[in-house]
């Protein structure tokens, strides 16, 4: 059986197990998230949310005005480190006690930021979960299209091809990525936004590039490559596009 | 000035002019809409869309439940053709009855089928009007994650890499760009499936891959690809993923 195969055959599941909802919430502006994670999120009894390192959590905070006060809340600390055990015990505790609540024939709501598929931890949780629980994905806009949307810049038409790369890959690694590409998505920037700001000038596109850093939030910043500040947050991302394209 | 720096700094506006709403209504179903999306729509008195060869709006139908009865309605009716001219004038049109809109100081809400900025034909009338008006483009839920959620299959994770690929590429682009990519979606399958499944088949990638059309409405259709259909219509798609990696 091929992994397909398994992913698309449902599995018998108990009528009395409660659903798992894996809900996109869009890149951060709370009214960015679909009717449907809206509605779900409202009605939700369970709601479940990762937060990192102890801190508070962005999933959550988008969502903080359609949860009802008397919701469960499940929270999965993940520390930060660079080892992988802390944060699958972490995964490990978080998907023990959302399996305990769909047991006992609730819903569970996991909030998540973009798409839950995309760079999402709830591909985590999914992981340990999908095969003996029924799980529906609620997909989300992306910080992709939404940093392309508050720069101005069209991301892909026609034939055109996208490529999205994350910033933490080694620099030989983007260069060759990036050379020869058409439109070119760089994510979690963060703390290597030096290195690919080195890769991308060393390739002569430097002012083709867009910086933005927290798309659609209040504190967004949007700026052309070269203007861009010498240190970045996790959510920031690099756009690179085809640019004087008259389009059609 | 480099094409970063013309899309960033904002032109002046007559303060009595209308803006342009380019608004992502998502893969299909009305509820995967973001709320700002339906805000704006339930709010508009003048919504403009296209329609192909003279056929039904896809974007339309998304919205339909939304826009007011006296909306006022600017259809682009793009001629399905090789050349570009006819499909040119048609944004020509448009995008002057649009702009006349504008200048009487109307707001203008144009619906996109899933995001705006991500092969959407609203690019084109960004292209015409940016220069001249006030634009908001209003992100959307793209096909890419639509599809993923409904084919249970994480795109990426971590330092993972996504490819993003139209299916009208010539065969030996096609191949050059999946070889050695990791997860890469295929956008545009339609008449092009012979070929792409051609090309996963001799790469020996065909059991990682699924087939998804009209992803989301209720005559969605996801399969395995090799037990796809003969024919695909436009909106259809093929994810190729890594597969079986225990994230985390």
């Amino acid at each position: 059986m091929t992994v397909a195969d398994a992913r698309l055959t449902p599995s018998p599941h108990p009528p009395s197990q409660g659903t798992l909802y894996g809900v996109g919430l869009g890149p951060g502006a709370p009214d960015l998230m679909t009717l449907r994670a809206a509605r779900l999120i409202e009605g939700a009894a369970v709601v479940a949310y990762p937060t990192l390192a102890g801190g508070a959590s962005f999933a959550r905070a988008i969502a903080a005005d359609l949860i009802a006060r008397d919701a469960q809340e499940i929270v999965m600390d993940v520390p930060m480190s660079v080892e992988r055990a802390p944060a699958q015990a972490a995964y490990d505790q978080g998907a023990a006690a959302i399996a305990a609540a769909l047991d006992a024939g609730k819903d569970v709501v996991c909030l998540c930021e973009g798409d839950p598929f995309f760079y999402g931890s709830f591909m985590y949780l999914f992981a340990r979960l999908s095969a003996r629980y029924r799980i529906e994905v609620v997909p989300g806009v992306t910080s992709v299209t939404a940093c392309a949307a508050r720069a101005g810049m069209p991301l892909a038409a026609r034939n055109e091809q996208l490529t999205v790369l994350p910033g933490p890959l080694p620099e030989d690694a983007l260069r060759a990525r990036i050379d020869g590409a058409e439109s070119v998505v760089i994510m979690k920037v963060g703390r290597h936004l030096t290195k690919i700001r080195g890769v991308i000038d060393a390739l002569g596109l430097t002012d083709r590039a867009v910086y933005v850093e927290r798309a659609t939030l209040p504190e967004e910043v949007v700026l052309p490559l070269v203007d861009a500040p010498e240190t970045a947050p996790y959510f920031s991302m690099i756009l690179l596009t085809k640019g004087a394209d008259p389009w059609l």
